[in-house]
């Protein structure tokens, strides 16, 4: 049965398994019903015989020489990544970033909904932030358990964001999305996925930078 | 000399600099003067020893038992890290996400400007986004050569993302930031980095139906 075999699949099968939705989702809805093992690859830069053995491992939606049925292959997708249901999310951290996340709708299209932002601010707390209200972090156990939170998303200065994460954890949080840099410490029973924009811009600064002075060494070589 | 090492450092030794360096900025300017390896290594999640090590490659900005200099180590590391200079972003996509990253005041408090937006919707072309204009993408070549695009990012729907990655490279772009899910190619001078918000929430949805199958099956065990 699909479950049992569910928990033992990889983590970049699960990430490319979430380009395919992408891809499915991003098909004409009026357009064929069927697509082919090859068309999923070119939509989401794999192989298609990756594209094949991915889906394989949960049972066949395909027949060869076919294709999938995109309605089917995609509720299917969806069942497995747990996004046939919806998730609560809870938001620390209502800076910058934190109202950045909160207003990207996509998190609500995919079935997350923020239904609790916090922070330590005197000047934030109280205020409106959608449909919500920025809640202290006095209230975090009390209303993480009363709207039964799932997934907590820590959008805190660095500094913070290890008492966050420990705040979570006690309040009985199970999965962590991280944007704070620093590595944050879990047990084991809690899933952590760490994004973080502003290190991976750097990064990029820092391979410009480095090619710049290569470049310029080469130049001083040939110019010899 | 610290510019020819610095090529050969890893992309997680880059990572972490990045942390040291948001652990100094947020350090009370107000405050001490020097900061140790310890404090460091407590702010960013990893040891005083990695510290210590990390740091020894670009020189010597401390001496032991007394600490780094603040002032003096976050200047070095910005240098390292190509933020004593500014970079020019070009945006390509200025749907949801992408509005989303133009409003995100850090990029430009660590050196990103963002100083052009694009996208291909009638919608969208020539309405303003802060002081920019949104262009079409058939001036993409033109302006990422008139306003020397440094790095690209990449908010695009998935199916439009590897498109927009060629022209990027094809008018000169080496650095390329993709929020899009997909795979990208890219020729190897240029560096690609990756982030994707929605596929680690679908992966913390994956791992949390995935633990709650595995309680279910235990709890179908141990009531047998």
């Amino acid at each position: 049965m699909v479950l049992d075999r569910m928990v033992r699949i990889s983590d970049s099968t699960v990430r490319r398994l979430s380009g395919y939705l992408r891809a499915l989702d991003e098909l004409d809805p009026e357009g064929e019903a069927i697509v082919s093992s090859q068309a999923l690859a070119e939509r989401t830069g794999v192989t298609s015989a990756q594209v094949r053995k991915d889906l394989s491992h949960f049972g066949s939606f395909g027949r060869r020489g076919f294709g999938y049925e995109v309605a089917g292959l995609r509720r299917e997708i969806r069942g497995i990544l747990g996004l046939s249901r919806r998730w609560n999310v809870a938001l620390v951290g209502a800076g910058n970033l934190g109202s950045a996340l909160f207003a990207y709708k996509e998190f609500r299209e995919r079935g997350f909904d923020v239904v609790a932002v916090f922070d330590n601010s005197p000047d934030r707390i109280g205020h409106r932030i959608g449909d919500l209200v920025i809640e202290p972090m006095s209230r975090f156990r009390e209303l993480c358990e009363e709207r039964h939170i799932d997934i907590g998303v820590v959008a805190t200065p660095a500094r913070a964001a290890q008492e966050v994460a420990e705040l979570l954890v006690e309040a009985g949080v199970r999965a962590v999305l991280n944007f704070a840099p620093r590595k944050l410490l879990v047990p084991r029973h809690v899933t952590l996925r760490d994004v973080n924009m502003e290190v991976e811009l750097e990064s990029l600064a820092f391979a410009l930078r480095s090619s710049e002075t290569r470049a310029g060494g080469r130049r001083r070589v040939e110019e010899w």
